[in-house]
């Protein structure tokens, strides 16, 4: 057996208002998912103007950013041509998300879930993205 | 030209709200699904207990319910052995829900969204998805 | 946050060697799949002459009995016609099994993870099932 | 008619116990799947800290390498941009892998099955899987 600790539906209320209140103030309404440490999904909301196609993206980039430990953008730049990574982003049934605005959530070192965000540039799902931890943190 | 009414982020948490409160009445944890006027998820909550299955099955309850305007459960009678919508169940890729748990949410007589319920029997899907519309109406 | 216990690769090992014992002791090889408490595939044999078709819905029925927390003969029969899961089978893309073959694995009362077994008859699958799980609590 | 070669579950557990070793040795836990000579899964294992999108992803690199005879990073140079395979990797659902990590094995000169692994850097992955491919060889 193992013990393992994940994001419950309070933290992820937390990470979808601190997301909610960084969209609001750059003014680009966002679809906003956290997952649980495994990828699952826990809580997802589509902001007034959220676009119909970012609710799978950003509930695949949290998927991602759980289930494999690791900041969707990162899989970006390992995924360019000639990187070691090319190709993996139709991996999964093209769940594999390799843009911007999937970010673990970790907790004493270890990944205990992840958000994902959508409807931006992948700049500023990044930017939403990285105001939700810290919102959560805080 | 059309002009569609459909349900925002702030009907869908109302809706949420009170099928959160009948399941903590009852004791029996759900995953919540709220979506537009087109079957577009708007909300999602997944409660401590609710199953990871469950979480497809409550949103494409919603779906169902939303963007074909009919009761999940009234596709269960009519897809009965025999009756006329027989072998529904598998339409969609598996999207179209037959079990109960999805409806409709009206506005002057018009679909303008929906919600589903999964987690616990499809009796008591339905009796929160109820729940969650008499909240929302009150 | 919310702590979790699952099932480990070792548990998986001893699931499966439960499994392939009673498989040998009835002349039936099966395919053979264990998961984490949240539907994930743990570890998965096929035995020779296991069938290739299995392969997929061993793996379904842990993912059923795990992520629903319940086994997938108990789906069979709330799924019949006319009874309140009825339709059930296809939801998820198809991969809510209804057949028998997939139990929970439980422990201090919470589901850790499932069994699942295809290749013979329901009966002999869930035969198998039970099998590994008393070789498991030995 | 035709007679074909293949691994089967003795070869399959010998060549996880091989990369097994070999990911212990680096530090680096992995999803490990091997398949038949016709892509179809014999044996996987997930180790402690394996990723969960690994799953599917070392699984479909087996495939891969099984059912195009060929390794995957060879398919990662061929389908550069400008090369001749160029968009192979969305192919087949997002299963035709073009990451290294998965090996065919070869028996006589025949292609007989193959290993995919995944969870590390693709550079990681595929030296589990020579290793594997060594271990079994010995």
């Amino acid at each position: 057996m193992q013990t393992i600790t994940t994001l419950d539906i309070t933290d992820a209320r937390k990470l979808i208002e601190g997301a909610r209140n960084h969209a609001d103030k750059i003014g680009v309404p966002m679809c906003i998912a956290v997952t649980d440490n495994a990828g699952n999904l826990i809580a997802f909301e589509r902001m007034e103007g959220g676009k119909v196609t970012s609710t799978t993206i950003a509930i695949d980039k949290a998927y991602t950013a759980a289930a494999a430990r690791k900041a969707t953008h990162e899989y970006g730049e390992a995924s360019q041509p000639g990187k070691p990574a090319y190709g993996i982003n139709s991996a999964i049934g093209g769940r594999l998300m390799v843009v911007a605005g999937g970010l673990p959530v970790t907790a004493d070192g270890m990944v205990v879930g992840a958000i994902g965000i959508s409807s931006g540039t992948p700049t500023q799902d990044l930017e939403v993205a990285r105001a939700a931890l810290a919102h959560f943190s805080a």
